[in-house]
């Protein structure tokens, strides 16, 4: 069962980590709603909000283990969530440069194909 | 043909990485010492040391990549170097609990035994 | 040189598991004409149809591992495939739940995602 | 914030699956206690006591994903909680023929091995 | 900085790749050209045209490494390359054959509906 | 059921593989003896011994994939296989020193301690 505190903690946090854009989770929330508060409530509510580390070095870290694994639909996603807790589109591209080297240049070729649709989005 | 400039920054970016520690590439360079002074002069002279993104927010997102790929043993170093870069062990402790929810669990538990390795070697 | 028993007993199998769907190995029948033999012989000929384990069971921890490691076109086969072998949309749902702390919650959007379409197409 | 009820049915179902073993992330627990308690509460409590899918096929396809994903440690553990769990060793042999085909021999090789150390030590 | 006679042999190097293509890495030259100098530099200009392996291997092994990993932007687009370094239609199915077995038969499905395409846009 | 003229073939491969080495797979061989008959028929005496690729070019591409997939093991054994089927020590270390940019540096950092410890072993 739910702790309600998290999980409007986790709501809120997930708003800002979203800002304009709406959420790319629809057939999760739709066939599994019982995951999606589980993500909203620990992931979201108790794990983004911990204080020792400030969100935008969750989003830098969230941007490059994305990246190194390849999950490119929440790697997208989490690129555009980045310009929203702070990192500027020089320090996500500074990110992408580094992991190239740890994940292999193919990651990044794909990465930046990525970042640049949303840079271009956002410019909108 | 490496750059010397280069190729000195990253030995010098090498020497704060490692510490006291001595490095782990033994066999790399000796079997394939070109492909170590690429990495000297490319990864640490000219990519680390790029002033775009802070050296302990660059030890920050290489720990996250190396956990979630499970590259054991240069996650153990990198570790032990993001200590040496500035972030603290609760920090480091930090970004092993937000990876997990992306990663997956599994490449916590094995984040955290490594860890405590390195956490107690650093107290001798 | 293969087994003629046995790539009958694939075939059989593998209609089974494609319901009313057409295969989606058109490339690699065409292209590479031995392989498809080999995996329709062997693959589901000795292996989907040994007794020690049950259909239904098969078809659950193949979506697992394909989840894990985002095979993703198959993945979507594949949890079509586990309605025709005795998975229920419940169960299948469960699957996703329960994997998405074992391979991490970005697995997860990207399977309810596939699950979704399988689940419409299959409606029609 | 935990729930007590669900941390409690999560302490529980861990020491089924875990048996007479003791538990493996000794490491996790000390360095980071928050997200052993998230684990269960969430992952054990929660999740693996869902009734949508019986506990043995939850270690089945637990056995899979970490198969495929090449997760050792946590794959020799699950083999283990599987006989717990109901799975016999023929089964679990069965998963791990099964998986092979999708995530290449080498990843059974490696099951192999493990399959084979958790048989002997628990013949004693 | 880059090394100027081996940024133009990794130009010449990649033109040999591309043959009649176009690059595919425009996101990256556009948003992070000093890594696309670094790559033409480092990967095309000194490893690529390393004298201890001839270029139709190291196309091989490329094309290998990127089934594997199922990097599928850059497979397809190394199974053109492979093509102008001397590889024929058949020892690229060769490859995709011998690795499916290595890295599970669902590479190889991904991987014979791109050579497919990249031969089907070759014949035109 | 096994071909046993294909059955024979893969056990003469096999041995040419090895070597004066023993064979790593004895766990497989006494838990899953039909994977194992399946991997002597159809891995080495269908697909290894085909026509369309030199056995040596075999090699490479199996060390190529086994170092991007991690499979340490069975990395190891392919190196030391490698060097039985005509690939000299030198151009093995080039494959992984291209395969490094691929797969990322600490690919590569794993891959030579492997090849150091099969290099030594080969000497004694």
């Amino acid at each position: 069962m739910a702790n309600k505190a998290d999980l409007e903690k986790g709501l809120e946090l997930r708003k800002k980590l979203l800002g304009k854009r709406a959420s790319a989770v629809t057939a999760l929330r739709e066939l599994a709603p019982d995951l999606e508060e589980i993500m909203n409530e620990v992931l979201f509510g108790r794990v983004w909000t911990r204080p020792g580390l400030e969100p935008k070095m969750r989003s830098a870290i969230t941007i490059a283990s994305l990246m190194a694994m390849q999950r490119l639909p929440q790697l997208k996603g989490h690129i555009a969530n980045g310009l929203n807790m702070g990192l500027s589109k020089q320090e996500i591209i500074e990110i992408l440069i580094h992991i190239a080297f740890y994940a292999g240049v193919p990651t990044a070729v794909n990465a930046f194909q990525l970042a640049k649709e949303v840079f271009q989005e956002n410019e909108k």
